[in-house]
């Protein structure tokens, strides 16, 4: 539904809403016939709130799409993630926790190589080292610009944040990057006339990065795209009437929660530590969003076991959060990042919702197989999981008398 | 899908079509681990017909949407309730029946307290009894101004409907109630130009009213929403080619069908009145809708066990409709009413779609989980059902040759 038509609907209520998220939870068999990794764990609270709850499998963005982290995190917060873009530039300084201003350009870099005719040869720059990659943003930094502040960020391998800081930019530039080889970076280009000033500044920027770097190969030149601002989106207190925050221990998740106005609590890195938030911080909000980082970690080294236990453990933390009595929780993941594939993936996504006033659909165990038997359905929507913890929380008016 | 998609598709037919609809069908258990109203209830006829028919759970307006009657029951007829909207003024104007003409412009009336500045005190006068409102609007409708027709109809404790009628009215008129106390009425304003004339006799209207119920306090002031005409929608006639009529005792209900434009048959309040109806005019129409009003009043008293005995009768009918062989039978709610909750609720709705043409499913029994693992799905949203119904009773061309 569109957020609109949902925010006509809120109504104040005291009910407390919990987004429990495993990150990349969804997962696949090791083997033909096999169980998943949430579907092997041991997970005895997992499945005896289950038997209380609605359960289904979402689709983060749409059928077949594999998200990443930020259009993922989006849709659970109740935000289409198509119609709510993140900049590519934006969306690293988010990874890296840079924290940009309302004034600030951001694009994502790339080191790449270029030959004499200054044609690109490698995009990657031969994935070249995040080591050798903090030594080659010391020297980008180096550089200095008239009217604009830099900033150079090293991300990771060949990849970094630049951001431009100053009056009057706009992100309307198009991308140096020709996404192939044997051609020249393209030359940055206003794509509206308000981003003269700054196309202008992206080229003095790009000539002296060329000069900087030109003893470095195979990094020997940027290429940069994905200009972009923070957007100014609407926020959860405005959409949602709730007092929302996040308990994220990594920075792209804390980025995304305050891009929709959550409140970024203080926290450890350790579960233990982002529960021990939840219960000190339990007094002070309607929403919590609570972010546990490792299971996706495990999924992208392939580890299955690892993914298992770290399910196993997050279970065990599970009466915790009960026993704080909030009103309505959800429990799920992200998106897919089964071991076997070690990377992000397009399977739907288990998640469970529980309220005392849901209806239980004799989902008794929760896992991929059975969660597909529920009423939330085996494609619900992620976007849509909101609008019903609303209505579980006793938030939404009726619509129409 | 959209109803000019469906209407391109439709040819003629002579199969009937029967939607059945338990007002409030959908519940809930009673105790943890319980049955809803309508998996205790005994219904061997509902559950012969759910072997043969497909099987699920709708959604009436969008997930987590607890709709009131008029968009639910629009979304039964196959019209989008969030692109078909019914004003707030319409919607009064059809629960108590007053039949509006093309010229009236209907208001959503408050009763309120002012204090001796005219500030609102309270919005509901202290929810006066629905007698007293009775007696303030025969004040009312004394109030004379020129050029208009006024009329003044009691609805339910503090609430009335106020319908102007004559040349020129426009509903571009914004609400008086500020929706919050302390302040005194907004002055009725024109929206747009063509309602100058309107907001001029509605700011009479409420000049008058106000002198008139000086006296009465609490309830010595008026505040008015809503303003709406009746909308011009395409008949089920247009768009389905369907002879449609309506079988319901209440007004509410009498006046949505009119709205998409089935002909309101006249019949007895009884649940037998309204099966009798429908055998006597089965030869002259192509679809009916049947509404059975007491299950939903039930669950609003909070009585399971009513709505339990309710839905039996209603089960016990169910043969004399099937002896009439129809060509497709759909038997829903057009929400959910829990009776744990006493309300309307955004709980998925039990339907089933019979005809001689439909893939049986496999679901033996009429009931919220049994649906839940039907072949519509957990969440079928409720506009789709009458497409469904349409293709079942041979009425829809191949799309695309």
């Amino acid at each position: 539904m569109e957020l609109d038509f949902v925010r006509r609907l809120v109504k104040p209520a005291e009910s407390k809403i919990v987004l429990l998220v495993m990150d990349g939870l969804g997962g696949l068999p090791r083997e033909a016939g096999g169980l998943t990794e949430l579907e092997a764990a041991n997970t005895p609270n997992l499945d005896a709130l289950a038997v209380q709850s609605i359960c289904g499998l979402h689709q983060p963005v749409g059928f077949g799409v594999t998200p990443g982290s930020g259009p993922s995190h989006l849709a659970l917060f109740g935000y289409d993630p198509i119609r709510f873009q993140i900049g590519r530039g934006v969306l690293e300084a988010l990874g890296v926790g840079f924290d940009l201003t309302s004034q600030d350009v951001a694009a994502r870099g790339n080191f790449c190589t270029v030959d004499e005719q200054g044609r690109i040869t490698d995009r990657r720059a031969g994935r070249i080292s995040t080591e050798k990659n903090r030594e080659l943003c010391a020297l980008l930094r180096q550089i200095r610009l008239p009217d604009v502040e830099l900033f150079v960020e090293p991300v990771k391998e060949y990849r970094f944040l630049l951001v431009l800081r100053g009056e009057g930019l706009s992100d309307e530039v198009i991308d140096t990057d020709p996404q192939e080889v044997g051609h020249p970076p393209l030359e940055p280009t206003a794509s509206s006339p308000e981003a003269a000033k700054t196309a202008r500044v992206v080229s003095q920027f790009v000539a002296e990065a060329r000069r900087v770097l030109a003893g470095h190969a195979p990094a020997n030149m940027v290429l940069l795209r994905g200009f972009s601002k923070r957007p100014t989106w609407p926020t959860m207190a405005e959409v949602f009437g709730l007092r929302a925050a996040a308990i994220a221990a990594y920075p792209m998740y804390r980025g995304v929660a305050r891009l929709v106005g959550m409140e970024v609590l203080d926290t450890g890195e350790r579960l233990e530590d982002e529960f021990d938030t939840l219960e000190r911080r339990w007094r002070d909000f309607d929403f919590f969003y609570l972010h546990v980082k490792r299971t996706d970690s495990a999924g992208e080294d392939g580890d299955y076991d690892r993914k298992v236990a770290l399910i196993e453990e997050v279970d065990a933390q599970l009466p915790r959060l009960l026993a704080l009595r909030p009103g309505v929780v959800i429990v799920t993941g992200d998106h897919s990042t089964p071991s076997v594939l070690r990377s992000h993936s397009w399977h739907p996504v288990p998640a469970l919702l529980w309220s005392p006033h849901c209806r239980p659909d004799g989902v008794n165990r929760f896992g991929e197989r059975a969660c597909a038997a529920g009423s939330l359905g085996p494609m619900i929507p992620a976007v849509e999981l909101m609008p019903i913890a609303l209505a579980n929380a006793m938030r939404l008016e009726k619509f129409g008398a």
